[in-house]
């Protein structure tokens, strides 16, 4: 299992790489909610998501022979354009195998830092076979957007510089998808202080996790109807019995929670985030009476909106 | 005249009461535009704009008499906002006379830092009116939007920080309308160092400082049809000296390119400027050739956007 050490280690190996993403903090916000906000935007971040961090991470592992058989996954929203640009400055091949009826910028996204895109038909069946036709094809590695160890170490690195520029937490707050980011905002959280209580925010139209931990078992999606999306993964083999373990709660959000703190975010704290890192505020709102009085740590995951589509 | 002594009395008076913000840069834009950018992050100030600034500088001039008379000001954007603010902080009343078809944010924005609305007729004769009326039976003190030497300093310390936190600039562009920031901005950069260029960037629909520019003397505007609502004033009798004396150009933009900017800003800074702000951005792309291989300054003067106007 994933270390507080491994995620140090991540910290040290990734450092040159990516950002040292800044924490906001937002005087009418605390108002509002009763609570004192930190942000961490990793909206901020390189690519526009924390996804870089995981992905160089899992990059700056692999051995020359690998990177010379270049990588490849199957995810094409923010994890896709992270592995391109932490790939491609290592020198290898990155492809991203992605459906024929993908949208303009998600396509630009990947192609803007170098990767090259494979389209498959839009569906399950045909992206895992044209993946694997792949694989065997160039012999590319899969890095896996969540599902995997060095993955993890990786974003818990958010959490980790969070708990070293602030002295001390109540609680964080971060959103819950394939499950990489929370299982490693819990590693780090609790691997410094026990104390510190950590909550996944989930979207109602895609709350596996939630459903899992209460059937105590991984249940699928029985619809994924959200408008974050981000968070439309199923949570990971990996990733879930981690999360089982150690999470304080996970808080299922609606939609018009989702947007609503989306709006807020804008217009009080002067940053874009997409809605898959707004839920976090959303959660915070949902479950006010908790966090009262805390001292909370919200990780803003990402900033790739699609302007085009704003929802109100 | 105002002296770069003046903005640094200015600097260390209003210091304890705004925020020092961020200087951000970006990959992408620096290779999209040539140049090296630095951008001066005052959308992240407090009430959302620079206006705080020189509101601040002015209130704390005001003698304890002065402040139980209050003061009243007739700008329904951010400077009414900002002087709300300053000014109830220092337990003086604030009254904003405004149109009484004024937009719906802008009425919140000066009720929520606790100014009291004056309505009037939307026209110059019924505002200069209440504001006479006002004064006559309230003895408040009018403190103007841009034409004012104490506000002229106090804006100037957005670019006094920036160049205290850059070692050098080859150039600054700050947006003009009053040109109270303008000024400012002419005065300390020019103060600190001579050969900083310095440009402002004016909507092409409100070019009243350009063609007073060329004229060699203040012209009204012809029209005001810009999305940049906050660069809709006339250029001022104290600032135009100034700006005629020291700016290096006034760059006219379009609106189309103050709109693609802002969007730029949003996508790529992941951060919100209104196109008030967006226009400095604008003004560097209008005349890229000027700005090539140069380290350039934009001041980013606020981020009160209209969410449910987005204009794309």
């Amino acid at each position: 299992m994933v270390t507080l050490e491994d995620i140090n280690v991540a910290q040290t190996r990734i450092s040159p790489f990516i950002h040292r993403t800044p924490i906001h903090t937002c005087n009418s916000l605390n108002e509002l909610t009763g609570a004192k906000l930190y942000f961490k935007c990793d909206n901020f971040q390189k690519a526009g998501s924390f996804k870089i961090r995981g992905a160089t991470n899992t990059v700056l592992q692999l051995s020359p022979e690998e990177l010379n058989h270049g990588v490849i996954t199957t995810s094409s929203g923010n994890h896709g354009a992270a592995l391109a640009l932490a790939a491609t400055k290592q020198g290898a091949d990155v492809q991203v195998v992605m459906p024929n009826n993908t949208s303009r910028i998600k396509i630009q996204n990947v192609e803007r830092y170098g990767g090259k895109i494979i389209y498959c038909e839009p569906n399950h069946e045909s992206r895992e076979n044209t993946l694997k036709e792949m694989v065997e094809r160039t012999g590319a590695i899969v890095v896996h957007p969540y599902n995997d160890e060095r993955i993890v170490a990786g974003q818990g690195t958010a959490a980790n510089e969070l708990l070293m520029d602030l002295s001390s937490l109540d609680a964080i707050v971060s959103p819950v998808s394939g499950g990489g980011l929370l299982c490693g905002t819990l590693l780090a959280a609790k691997g410094i202080d026990p104390n510190i209580k950590v909550y996944g925010a989930e979207p109602m139209g895609a709350d596996d996790t939630y459903r899992s931990i209460q059937e105590g078992k991984i249940v699928p999606n029985k619809r994924v109807d959200t408008i974050a999306d981000g968070l439309r993964a199923q949570v990971g083999t990996i990733t879930f019995p981690i999360i089982q373990e150690m999470v304080d709660e996970i808080i299922p959000v609606s939609e018009e929670t989702i947007i609503d703190s989306m709006r807020m975010i804008w217009e009080r704290l002067k940053i874009m985030v997409e809605p898959s890192s707004s839920i976090v505020l959303g959660g915070l709102l949902s479950k006010k009476e908790v966090f009262n009085n805390k001292k909370v740590g919200l990780i803003l995951s990402g900033g790739n909106v699609d302007l085009d589509n704003i929802p109100w």
